[in-house]
């Protein structure tokens, strides 16, 4: 079985929105063997959501919409799919109920406009959305089926996990058993052309069913094998294995897991905590660390000191020793770390200090230049890495440089 | 000129990678005036690149593509393109010196894979791609162009603003001066559906040209006026402050800026500075406030008390008072506020306290409960939100109550 996404908005195609719908959708499709075979981002426009509805269900089984729900005028969605399945409106009790308990207190909320939202096709299947108003819809085509899904990302994902996914996957139980199997590595410090001539004789060996993929991305790469039905989980993981020791020089982790993911489990099974003082990552290797549910077992805090007077006054960086150095150099950021680390009594400590440009750069000391300090039981590390001319460019890699670093910690010790 | 664009790429259709390209491009063509029709996103098959080309070329005159140029055996987007255009390949002298120049202080880059990336196609025009290695490509098909360009975000945009954009322009200058104009107000502390009540009038003596979009996020509504080619920039102004005065009561900003961009923005005219001290927000709205250049003007730095001891002993809260009101609540919001005003030395301050969640919530404190204080040189402010149920939600949407809170206090003072 196959499945296409068609997002519907015109937010999307003039720029205002990110569609990270389509990925979740996608990763959530794969988990159940059905592949994605394309997405598509049209506007709310009747047109052209039945030209991209009539050649994705030339295409594919299952036809997945999000967006255009909403009460406004703007929103069109539910008035195309009825003129697109031959079907009218009618009153859905259980919606209208559920609204009413929705916004119970809010009454500012219940208007004319919110009706519209218990209106529904007649020959849809309705699917509660338990955070929202607008309902999910399924409607069925022969042997194909179309799901209408709210754009707002929160509602579409639960309503997916709990509605949509369950009543697909009983669909193509049915059908078919094909199982999809995607498993990543994740290397460093290897350019993807000289990893890819070092991996030729393992690729001309595959079958053909098997996929080998790089990800290049803030100075990690993933290498994905993907086999789409004809390959055991067995076979699956015996090339898998033959990959991982090719690689085992740059090999930082065997699943897709976030480094920060990586880090935060081996942290929270050793019972041990970690901080960080941040200067030109500006709080996102912090956020990065307590972004996940249960971060509040290892990660203590940071002192994000974006300004010389925190450095000096916080973490009691020596002045004399910012004037003879430079902020952004070793003795400096070594001597963040060890002074969060202690002020915050944790286990570890991570200090970055570097120029994310785009000015502040200088001959010796180009935008791009950071310093990273991992102060640990042991001691204190730090490292000076060069990683690109633009300003997220440079904090993105600077925050995946940190990481890793303190996963080869971790590890060693 | 309507434009389309397709990312090639299976890690998409996997979800693996979101397609942050696509909007980004969206935005950049409206403002040369092209609309762009349609995003599509495809494997990297020959056959089903091939298709989505075709069309593309159906329906409009400009088709970019990202994607699928590394020297990889995975990527094959420029061989389908060969054969796509009837045309073969050969030796690019000019990227073939750029590459030898980018990878000069590397030389373990410099391998037959990447002698790949200066063959090119014979019938296209080369156009240099500053910061990679593979160049950007333009093919013609009678009036019709294909522009294809590499995956990886910043090679991409930067090809676009020095390369792309301005090829396209002029070929558009040749052809038609059609104007696309968005204007966007940001609004808040409304539903969606009583707002488009109360715009009901306003949107039914709009012209057709003009279309107004309801955009909810994050607890804020943008509400987009768009005209495709019929208004004038003064009929667009005039429809504009029409719907800026009717929704007055709610307005927090007249252009799609950012909150962050337009707070920074008063601070640095004001030479004023802001420090935060965040539990719940972990870091986000630090890096929020930092994520701009030109930040380090206002912002001053953070103290990130995710765990109770940083809260007592690096913000000095006393632990009788987080004993006896628990860590979220208005007591401690202010106290956090105070103390990294007072530590930092800076005008503002903004501490964040809740239940981020999914777990730590209770009958009188459920999870997306959070206090925010904002310390200000007029005194301390702080309100109690409730801000859903899911932890990025939760984040997120406080992130965004703190600066909203903030703005107003700027503007009011």
């Amino acid at each position: 079985m196959r499945a296409e996404v068609i997002t519907i908005g015109d937010e999307l195609l003039i720029g205002q929105v990110v569609d990270t719908n389509s990925a979740w959708i996608a990763e959530r499709l794969n988990e159940i063997g059905i592949e994605l075979y394309q997405i598509t981002s049209v506007h709310d426009d009747a047109a052209h959501i039945k030209d991209a509805l009539d050649e994705a269900f030339s295409r594919v089984n299952i036809v997945l919409t999000t967006g255009g729900l909403g009460p406004t005028k703007d929103d069109i969605t539910k008035h195309v799919l009825c003129a697109y399945f031959d079907t009218h409106l009618i009153e859905d009790s259980h919606v209208r109920a559920h609204v009413y308990d929705l916004y119970k207190e809010r009454p500012d909320v219940l208007n004319r406009l919110t009706a519209t939202q218990w209106e529904v096709p007649a020959c849809a299947t309705i699917l509660e959305n338990r955070v929202g108003s607008a309902p999910l819809m399924v409607f069925h085509k022969g042997d194909q089926i179309l799901v209408s899904m709210p754009g707002v990302p929160y509602e579409m994902k639960i309503g997916m996990e709990e509605q949509i996914l369950p009543y697909i996957l009983e669909l193509k139980i049915k059908n078919e058993k094909l199982k999809i199997i995607h498993k990543t590595l994740q290397v460093t410090g290897v350019p993807e052309s000289k990893l890819a001539i070092e991996l030729e004789d393992f690729e001309n060996a595959m079958p053909s069913d098997l996929h080998l993929a790089y990800l290049p991305k803030d100075g990690i790469i993933r290498l994905r094998l993907s086999s789409y039905g004809a390959l055991s989980e067995q076979e699956m993981n015996r090339w898998f294995e033959k990959l991982k020791v090719l690689v085992s020089n740059y090999l930082i982790a065997d699943t897709d897991e976030p480094l920060e993911v990586l880090v935060g489990k081996i942290l929270t099974e050793r019972h041990q905590t970690i901080a960080t003082a941040e200067s030109c990552t500006g709080g996102k290797l912090a956020s990065l660390l307590n972004k996940h549910a249960g971060s509040s077992a290892f990660y203590w805090g940071s002192i994000i000191s974006y300004d010389n007077s925190v450095k000096e006054h916080v973490l009691g960086v020596p002045a004399e020793m910012i004037k003879m150095h430079g902020v952004v150099s070793e003795e400096v950021v070594r001597c963040m770390a060890e002074s969060v680390r202690k002020t915050l009594n944790t286990n570890y400590s991570i200090a970055t200090s570097g120029i994310a440009g785009p000015s502040g750069g200088s001959e010796t000391k180009p935008v791009g230049t950071v310093w990273i300090a991992w102060a640990t039981p042991k001691g204190t590390y730090a490292e000076c890495f060069h990683l690109g001319k633009l300003r997220e460019q440079v904090t993105d890699r600077a925050c995946q440089k940190a990481l890793v670093g303190l996963l080869r910690i971790l590890k060693e010790e």
